[in-house]
């Protein structure tokens, strides 16, 4: 939509202006399609995110009644905006978000208010003055040490949002204090209204197509094991067939899933934190503990370790230098199978972790995996490439010792998810039938 | 702490009692100091926390003073609360993040304000019944469609804090209209109170030892690109003393440092997006362009692509599959040569990006460490290793072409520095005197 700059010399002024305007609104209105097709997108992808949008609609809706019915707002007066506020605030993707900054919400409230009213008790037997510059003191002691205590990472993870309301109620009741005498009415107001406003936020996410952060996690973990999985595969398709020139770089989006298990450690940490706020329910009532998510973010780690290993690859099949195709296609079965048996393994833990079933088959993928690295040992061991120069070999070295490296990462995982159904109540009995006799099937394959 | 059951049944009850409370007070004791030891670490490795927490609690004791003096209550009555709510909530630990809210906050503010006041002036028309329903449906549509626009990625990393604001201010002016006619009165107190706690919170922030995000970020990656020279350094010497047992396994803290590098991404993208509020300043200004920030982002990536390659060198030196130290030795000088040149290369970059002077010799320690690089393979080539078993070459093989790679991510990094140092006015001259002159060397070097 641009415009040459010739032809703006040879118009008009109006002509000129017309075409600016028609240039203008052309890209204007690009910007707003371009737009609303990237919204489009994020709703298809994700329609839990509509019905977000729309849930939250709802509970600020439902709590605006008390403005709109006398009776109801005649308990709380102005007081009651604290509970539209408190659901805009509250109110987050998952249940446990929501139900964290809740209780967050509800108990800094409470604890921040009793020492308000403390504070402001105290402040009263001095004189006018003299409550100013006491009420000032508290608020700067109170506001300094709480805001240090948010920089413990233990505290942030959990309680930050606490912090923060902590902070914000002690000096609005104590301050307020100053110039209302009625300070303990005016705490137990904020307190009721936020724990409406708390609630109606909480009851509308649980009741309506609740979005659990503990299903996302184990959703997300298994995700990555599926992304390596898929890369193994494509990788090996990729090796084979390329002619090392690198012309073939970057063309396949399998080889380049694994990209976002790398930089998951965050939104994995997130969703666990939001995760240890959510009540027992459905599956995790078969738990012997309550909260196994420490145990999803061992898996997910060790899947982070697996996926350097497979950055490394990638970037080896993109250097172009590769050892000659037809060296290369002597290894060819046994790479085959390995990366073909590991990337089995990592769909079957993957779906274990849906599912919540042991992974009956991994350990025998895993097994398998490991005697076709050992081929490739012995093949490299028995001079194989003696004609070959050593330097063009070296690449493939590189690549099968990777390989060994990524069966390695694999059976830690596998270790983590059987460690996982352990903890799992109902497949206890199963688990432990299953493991020893296929930790010794290993044993007898390899050793 | 712990009881022995057998004294316990021994003891009569109140023995008992006491020692419970003895065990329970020393405990508890323990976790104080604990905490206390933790929260003292805390601000002696970055005392600007300290200075932080203090500047909160004068903030707020500041924004205080209008509750405090009655000329200044006067004007706003109640609604003075809202400076102080702005000022704990906007007060964050750098002044990108503190100004981005603050703009955020204002604004949205105005913007829902206007929109609200204008919604009530509308509903106003109609009769008082369905006033409510009006001011409720409009309510649920604008909480729908600004949550639904938090999750666009762009408008999310920079204004999802004015979109929530946005739904809070616009909720509360017209829902409180509904009580309340003089709306605009409200609107206007309201976004008057905020810029005055906004407008605080930036002041102070700014004019007493400022955090500067831009600064943080370019420490950050500074410091990155150190962990993984002090790596290299460490490894070299850990690889030629190793005996392969896995003895030595973790000991050094030189080793361990890459680890923060692998998962800086969260960190230095939510720097740069605070960065990008801050003013021009300093040494900022002698760049072209106002935000080179998109530059370190790209330095940061191409570190951590550096760092994948370190963790699997760290990998082979845990696993105990070691090529004999007689044949290691026989690399040792021309691996120590590539190791020692790599990691003065990137401290040399480091220095660079902190003290933002151009890379000057950063180029010829990677023309030396190629210069190395290309010693071991023809040492690999020249069949020095014909006596040997194939099989226990491969691990130093993968050694050297790893550190091959390595020194690849390092040239992209120098490249990288470059571009950034040729964004930077002051230095551009100096820079294209630098440029050509030293990738001449290295093509002379090593082509």
């Amino acid at each position: 939509m641009d415009i040459a700059p010739g032809t703006l010399e040879n118009a008009g002024p109006f002509a000129c202006a017309w075409r600016r305007f028609k240039a203008l609104h052309g890209k204007f209105i690009s910007i707003v399609v371009d737009f609303a097709r990237q919204a489009m997108k994020l709703g298809r992808d994700d329609p839990r995110r509509i019905i977000h949008s729309l849930k939250v609609g709802l509970a600020i809706t439902v709590v605006s009644l008390f403005y709109y019915f006398d009776g109801l707002y005649g308990g709380f007066g102005v007081n009651a905006m604290w509970a539209v506020i408190t659901v805009v605030v509250v109110f987050d993707f998952s249940v446990g978000a929501t139900l964290g900054r809740g209780l967050n919400r509800a108990f800094a409230t409470l604890f921040a208010g009793a020492l308000g009213v403390g504070v402001h008790r105290l402040a009263n037997y001095t004189g006018h003055k003299c409550e100013a510059i006491l009420l000032g003191f508290f608020g700067f002691i109170v506001a300094a040490v709480v805001t240090f205590l948010r920089f413990i990472p233990k505290l942030k993870a959990r309680y930050d949002y606490g912090l923060l309301i902590f902070i914000l109620t002690f000096c609005l009741i104590s301050v307020s204090g100053y110039r209302d005498d009625e300070v303990l009415e005016m705490a137990r107001q904020r307190l009721f209204t936020i724990l409406i406003g708390g609630a109606t936020a909480v009851i509308i996410c649980i009741s309506i197509c609740p979005v659990w952060a503990g299903d996302n996690l184990s959703n997300l973990v298994a995700g990555n094991l599926e992304k390596l999985a898929s890369f193994l595969v494509g990788f090996e398709a990729e090796y084979f067939t390329n002619s090392g020139d690198g012309e073939n770089k970057d063309s396949k989006s399998s080889l380049q899933g694994y990209r976002s298990v790398l930089n998951s450690k965050g939104t994995e940490e997130s969703l666990a934190n939001f995760a240890k706020w959510e009540p027992c329910r459905g599956w995790l009532r078969t738990f012997k503990y309550r909260h196994p998510w420490k145990q999803y973010l061992n898996i997910g780690a060790l899947a982070r370790q697996c996926a350097y290993r497979t950055d490394a690859l990638h970037n080896l099949l993109n250097a172009g230098v590769l050892t000659p195709l037809e060296i290369r296609v002597k290894v060819q079965e046994s790479c085959g199978k390995m990366s073909s048996e590991s990337s089995n393994a990592l769909k079957e833990l993957a779906t274990a972790i849906r599912a919540m079933s042991p992974p009956s088959t991994a350990d025998s993928h895993i097994a398998k995996s490991k005697i076709a690295a050992n081929n490739i040992k012995s093949l490299l061991k028995t001079g194989l490439w003696e004609d070959n120069d050593l330097l063009e070999i070296i690449p493939t070295a590189t690549v099968a010792s990777t390989f060994v490296d990524i069966v390695d990462c694999i059976e830690k995982i596998a270790q983590s998810v059987h460690e996982l159904a352990s903890l799992h109540v109902s497949f206890r009995s199963a688990d432990v039938a299953v493991c020893p006799k296929q930790s010794q099937l290993i044993q007898n394959e390899i050793l």
